[in-house]
């Protein structure tokens, strides 16, 4: 048998994902498709999973021997349940940097434009319906001074944003904001300095100045409902909360309430539970974007996520340090 | 009478606005608000009009002895109409700048990230529909190569985008795109260099690459249609094109029928007529976004807009030369 006298490296794939992307990789591999079911168990080394969770739960108990997960996704939760401790995981760091941080910055214009609001007067066909605006911001934002000429959007420049998460997503975040001029205040798990990063135990105190609160930050179950009633309630009145993260950040039955109740706006690209059933209350609460989860998606994705995963391989081919662990095996 | 001895520059400004929006202007001047519909006729020296052009063009006919109109607008175009060639008119450049670009670079992301698509989806409650997008983006642009995990959005950055019209307004959108990493082409009425800005003659020449198209030119004569026919079958297909400007600039009935066949998309803050009547064929099509004249507003207008409009009066009244310029007194 071939594979006892020249031992090479197994690496299993979807096999939704064509060969000619794996150009990059290692020419001294053996990349093995993986169908989804499968019906018998392979044995490989490495694992590089389907991008959809869903599919790759199907498969996982039949995989063998498997020592290293490169995810192609940022968000790699699902995986350690179904793999155990004895794997490393590393996820394609960077590689959804770039369009999740443009969906965050388009989905904080959209709202600040009221872009929902003019897109059903464009379905009903009319125009001059754009004057309820004004009454609109006055409800929400409790801003109730007279404007002339009225109001009809609000605007980005200047204002104060919360970053809750600071890796490499959260950077890239602040780097497409700068030329709006912001207050930045960030939070991550770590206290930092330069830029300024608080602990996340100071959220409470930070959250009343936050006209915008982005979540950028791993779903853990430190960071579960961590935007829940009480952090919504110290929000100022009209803040819209940006979860770019995961669903399970927030207290879903807090952000109903808060939405419901004309204490908060928020976009959401990701929900609790996802998919968001047919006819749950969120769908219809106001003052609110939900994109069912499209963020990181991107024309130029397979190949991107594949890259980081092929200098990880090579990596570990050679012995170096990965660059993207997010489990070490034990 | 006081005004004989002691001829103090009067300005006429609309009873609209609060005078407490005034502080900032020289105090030896008679300010007069005026109502509209204005009963009698006004001798004024200066005239502030009404950000609604159509409230002004009801008492201009009213107004004697006007030798400067200081508009608090960046589109002046109903004003020498109105007032004839021995005004000096200025246009509040700078005001409308931020809120403008802003609404741009919004407009860009939402429909490069299927945000009306989304939006639909949100309103009839499914989340699944959202496999869709792969099939829009392939009929729309034309690339039908297998994509997997499936395109969920598009990406802004890298992509080519061409600026029509290279002033105040579309300065502040380039410095705006600048995280994106886009590849900016320019032309304007004159060509200058550094940022190379070609001649409007190269326009038809520039369109072939131009991914997006950004207009935020002056309305006039020469830019009447602009954008026609011809125009839109030179981009390339699925191009976006972005009015921030004024809706004469684009030929209305070629815009239908190249949105209707699924030649090019479209983001618009203007239109040709305005208001777009009930039941015209711009509601109706796909692949567009209509806001309805929304972009320069901003809870900042006013306060804003009045600043540029009192560093130009007070340079009127010293003797120095304007700044903003769009009519020189004959």
């Amino acid at each position: 048998m071939a594979g006892l006298t020249n031992p090479m490296l197994k690496v299993g794939y979807p096999a939704t994902l064509a060969a000619e992307l794996f150009g990059d990789f290692p020419h001294d591999i053996e990349l093995i498709p993986l169908p989804c079911p499968l019906e018998r168990d392979v044995e490989i080394d490495v694992w590089i999973p389907d991008p959809y969770p869903n599919r790759s739960l199907q498969i996982a108990p039949r995989l063998r021997g498997v020592r290293l997960v490169l995810s192609l996704m940022a968000g790699t939760e699902w995986i350690p349940g179904a793999m155990g401790p004895r794997v490393t995981i590393c996820n394609a760091r960077g590689a959804h940097n770039v369009s999740t941080a443009e969906w965050t910055v388009g989905a904080i214009l959209a709202m600040l434009k009221y872009f929902p609001f003019y897109l059903d007067l464009q379905r009903a066909g009319e125009w001059n319906r754009r004057f309820e605006v004004g009454a609109r911001y006055a409800a929400i934002t409790g801003d109730t001074r007279p404007i002339y000429p009225p109001l009809l959007v609000e605007e980005l420049t200047g204002k104060t944003v919360l970053l809750v998460g600071h890796g490499a997503i959260g950077k890239e975040i602040e780097r497409m904001l700068e030329p709006f001029n912001v207050h930045m205040l960030r939070v991550a798990r770590g206290a930092r300095a330069d830029p300024l990063v608080h602990p996340v135990t100071d959220l409470d105190s930070l959250l009343p100045q936050a006209e915008i609160v982005i979540l950028i930050l791993p779903s853990t179950a430190e960071s579960h409902h961590l935007i829940g009633a009480r952090q919504m309630a110290l929000m100022p009145q009209g803040a819209l909360l940006v979860n770019a993260a995961r669903g399970p950040v927030v207290d879903t039955d807090a952000l109903v309430e808060a939405l419901q109740s004309g204490r908060i706006r928020a976009a959401l690209d990701v929900t609790d539970p996802e998919p968001l059933p047919v006819g749950h209350p969120l769908w219809s609460c106001p003052n609110l974007l939900i994109t069912p989860h499209v963020a990181g998606s991107s024309p130029q994705f397979s190949p991107r996520a594949l890259r980081v995963a092929a200098d990880e391989l090579r990596r570990y081919i050679d012995g170096k340090p990965l660059q993207n662990v997010v489990q070490s095996a034990i």
